[in-house]
């Protein structure tokens, strides 16, 4: 239908005949002289009906082109000439295209919104083809495009096998968030789709696939933050007979070269820190090093204050003291520094003590009259403050002072534009293997019950799982988890000690991983793994803090696709086809 | 953990260390000298732990080898070493490797089947990790994994993006087929997956997408025939600006040079038939063209018989007579001639007339007594029966004879050893647009009702609807419909027509498709594409008559996945969260 791209006719191609196809992005009649600029996904051209002495049917070519409206699709056959006024802002700027056939191949009707009116989100969405028609998401999708096209051709290179695994599986352990699908043949009974393809590529390697990989839809039934999706898409890999540091090389090199593939940058070799560091210098599992700030522990500091917040936390077995030096913050009014507290407080801050000292080093702090004059110069020097800074206080168990702390890093670093420009990775490792559920009274899997502890033995195991170090390990980029695997359990034995410290009983593992118990008695091999968050990473990479900008049809924060609105009501009678019926409603009146 | 693979130690590692890791294949202890096959995915070497005076650890060497059982997995470091009797049914046969550790990283218990014991498939697929684990399922499942990279490298360097299109959708027309997914948020209503993407990537189009594809899972709610599964994989494409040939010719030279990477074969170019004539010829419009027999309308020689079954349907509309000829099929016994006749029987045949010639020129056949000899005569001579032949006849409504003449030539085909080793793809094209299903007393698409067909004009279509044929093309090969697609309906007005002549009403169509037809209100591109069945190009290029044997995870007929023990039962608190409920049952009694 068309000889070339518009956005690549150029000037190798004066006095040829081109014929092109594309959308009328501007179409201006200036009366017996018409100008068109025609759009294809490579760019635009200008295409020029002119008067021509002479020349037969060119009052059909200016009629023609006199009609054509925003968006209509064309097919324009020309000459390419060079043009009298050049325009720098568009590649094809040197040349034009004159016109001696318009053919209008479908008419565009008056569109709902323009691009340039900054609509809001939900129209967007409910017209997703007129966004994703402009440049600016054909940029945005295109990267996608080349990071998964980058990540696949590095692995194929090197033999991992793409393998599928299925969509209607087995209901999982963190059931509650499965989505489920009733099955027609077997009445009473579901599907569930996958949370991540995790036991299917354990069993892959017990089958003998030595390294998988597959960029895996995933489904995850939860309320949506406005960074999730109910279905997302991981790059997910298991490799054989490895140890942690084999999974980490590779994986490292794998995204260091799809970075300086796509976007021309050189990541070096990633820093590596221990899950233990992290908290402490970051109050973050996935600490954001563009952000030069830092946490600073002063337990011994306050020990001798009579700030009973302080004291009664500090040394004190799971309670936490810290600071936080913020450079310049003295600049900071009463209400900022309220907004601080609030902020920290979403974090599960009680309250926010600080320390200002003015650019001429007048001291301002609630908590001055608690030290003795030489412990708060000490506790000033400890942490490093000079005139002009201001110093953040939490206290308080030892994971909610982390938490809050690290929030408030994070927001300290926007606000006095302490954000280093570029790339940050790093690898965190040694987590712990296992939280304690106060609530419930039970250990919870920090990772999933399938990561191996650091330790072989699994008497030493059950006596110190309170502090067990998992073989688990993330890959954090700019204070996100881009990443994350672990080296499995391979043996049946270490597998059902697991399950049991998790509350899982014999019986229950039996029934929901017996397969897996199974796998691992008839000669697994030592595995381990990574998933990275493709839609995350392609946000990352395409400069968009919304991954639905990477997402051809994404869904809503209610989970609603706008553009054909699913979900939608089904016929009763479809669903006594698959056995089941919507739920009365429980009233509560 | 290893420094080389099993399959791969060769002669120019004689001398040098090695630690290889894999499973223990065969282990034998000749009493204080042990050899093990070890085995990983590249292949199987022999190791040797044999008494060596002197060295120490050596009777822990042998120790540890003499304890390896079956499938055991194992790292061994030893050095290589030539072999005294050379295997030459290996690649490694020249060389074994002369163990100094034999470490057993996991220990395998007895295996509930073995390979070579045949077993059935429901046990295979129970413990589907062993399975997989066999050199032949292997070796399938590599041949799925180059087949994939290969069309995904063709495509990535055309141009084509490769784009996700949502799992979680809106329930189709076709909806009797929907798996259904209840939507936690939104009560009473429910998602669907999609039998394929076709609404999505029309959508993409329009979107100002040129070239897109997708490797997409697909899903179909029905009774399972052998060779079909719920969720099946599809490489789907679209093209924006393009005519059926465009498609045609891109598509043809995909598969042309995926065969010749993959299969090391030269398809050449692909002969092409119209719809009618594929029936006219073969009965089918998937013909096998390995098969040299054709079928041939004898209409003008029977209509002045006395055999009414043919005279009520010879030369009528909508009627077919027509002839099998089977070269050597004078062989059949009375007892095989029935067997084709029960064969014939279930495509809808009321019964099978035939001629058949000895070797001597004898006549046998139940219908030349209603034939004058001259006619019986000239109508052997139109069919090209000599002697030693059988010719089958067939007489009844068109679509019914040629289904049932169709599956006649395939077995005759197998029976007689006529077909063609290799390769045999062709295009048909010119498919009707519409069906007439008389039960409903209206039109059905053939396609889907998105294909255009080939008039433009509204009334034309509407005016000739029940012989007008469609912009639909399928790629079929050595009898398999391989790939399948069309040229779609880019103007909303056609849409709407076709919809119409459907018996989808206004606005049932606006309900379900009501932003399909919007999109094509807003400047749709003419666009076009094609799907083709991954799993069926798999199992071809494997070698294998069953799509299972190419799917790592596959589901039996039954809709069950034996190793996981999907579909289950789902507890009832579970079910009310996403507000639905088992059906109470509807007992007959």
């Amino acid at each position: 239908m068309r000889t070339h791209f518009c956005g690549l006719v150029n000037e190798a191609l004066i006095g040829q005949t081109v014929t092109l196809c594309g959308w009328a992005d501007v179409a201006r009649d200036l009366g017996g002289l018409c100008f068109i600029d025609l759009r294809d996904h490579e760019g635009i051209v200008q295409i020029v009906a002119e008067p021509a002495p002479g020349v037969e049917g060119n009052a059909e070519v200016i009629a023609a082109a006199a009609a054509v409206g925003y968006e209509d699709c064309l097919r324009v056959t020309g000459v390419v000439r060079r043009r009298e006024s050049v325009n720098a802002r568009i590649p094809t700027g040197q040349v034009e295209v004159v016109a001696h056939k318009v053919e209008r191949l479908n008419k565009a009707e008056p569109l709902p919104f323009h691009a340039h009116e900054n609509p809001g989100e939900d129209i967007r969405l409910k017209y997703r083809y007129l966004d994703l028609r402009t440049p600016d998401m054909q940029r945005k999708m295109r990267t996608r495009t080349k990071l998964v096209q980058a990540l696949r051709r590095w692995l194929d290179a090197r033999g991992f096998q793409d393998i599928e695994t299925p969509i209607l599986t087995k209901a999982t352990p963190e059931g509650a968030r499965d989505f489920l699908v009733p099955a027609r043949m077997h009445e009473g009974e579901f599907y569930a789709l996958p949370q991540s393809p995790q036991l299917f590529k354990q069993i892959l390697m017990v089958a003998g696939f030595d390294r998988y990989y597959q960029i895996a839809r995933c489904f995850r039934d939860e309320a949506l933050r406005a960074d999730r999706q109910l279905e997302f898409t991981q790059l997910d890999m298991e490799f054989a007979w490895v140890t942690e540091r084999d999974v980490q090389d590779t994986s490292e090199s794998l995204v260091r070269d799809v970075f300086r593939e796509v976007m021309q940058v050189e990541l070096g070799e990633f820093p590596r820190m221990t899950w233990s560091e992290a908290m402490r210098r970051f109050g973050s599992d996935k600490p954001d090093l563009r952000i030069a700030l830092e946490l600073v522990d002063v337990d011994a500091q306050v020990e001798g204050s009579e700030f009973k917040v302080f004291t009664d936390w500090a040394g004190v077995d799971g309670g936490r003291v810290c600071a936080l030096r913020i450079p310049g913050g003295a600049s900071l009014s009463r209400k900022q520094i309220d907004e601080y507290a609030a902020h920290a407080a979403k974090y599960g801050a009680k309250g926010l003590a600080y320390i200002k000292l003015s650019d001429s080093g007048e001291v301002s702090s609630p908590i001055a009259k608690f030290f003795a004059e030489e412990a708060f110069a000490a506790l000033v020097a400890h942490v490093g403050a000079g005139n002009g800074d201001i110093v953040f206080f939490g206290a308080g168990p030892h994971a909610t002072v982390s938490d809050f702390m690290g929030a408030l890093r994070l927001k300290a670093g926007k606000d006095f534009g302490l954000v280093e420009a570029g790339w940050k990775p790093l690898w965190v490792t040694d987590f712990p293997m296992f939280e304690w559920d106060e609530e419930a009274q039970r250990y919870v899997a920090l990772h999933h019950p399938f990561t191996a502890p650091a330790v072989d033995d699994i008497d030493d195991l059950r006596a110190n799982a309170r502090t067990a170090v998992s073989r688990g390990y993330d890959m954090v980029l700019n204070g996100n988890e881009i990443g994350g695997g672990s080296i499995r359990i391979h043996r049946p034995a270490m597998q059902s000690a697991v399950f049991e410290l998790l509350g899982i009983g014999a019986e229950e593992a039996e029934a929901k991983f017996g397969f897996l118990l199974d796998a691992l008695r008839y000669g697994a091999p030592p595995h381990g793994g990574i998933a990275f968050g493709v839609d995350r990473i392609a946000a990352l990479m395409a400069g968009t803090e919304s991954i639905r900008d990477v997402i051809a049809f994404p869904k809503t924060t209610s989970a609603q696709c706008l553009m054909t609105g699913a979900p939608s009501p089904v016929p009763d009678a479809q669903l006594a086809e698959v056995h089941v019926a919507v739920r009365p409603r429980v009233r509560n009146d």
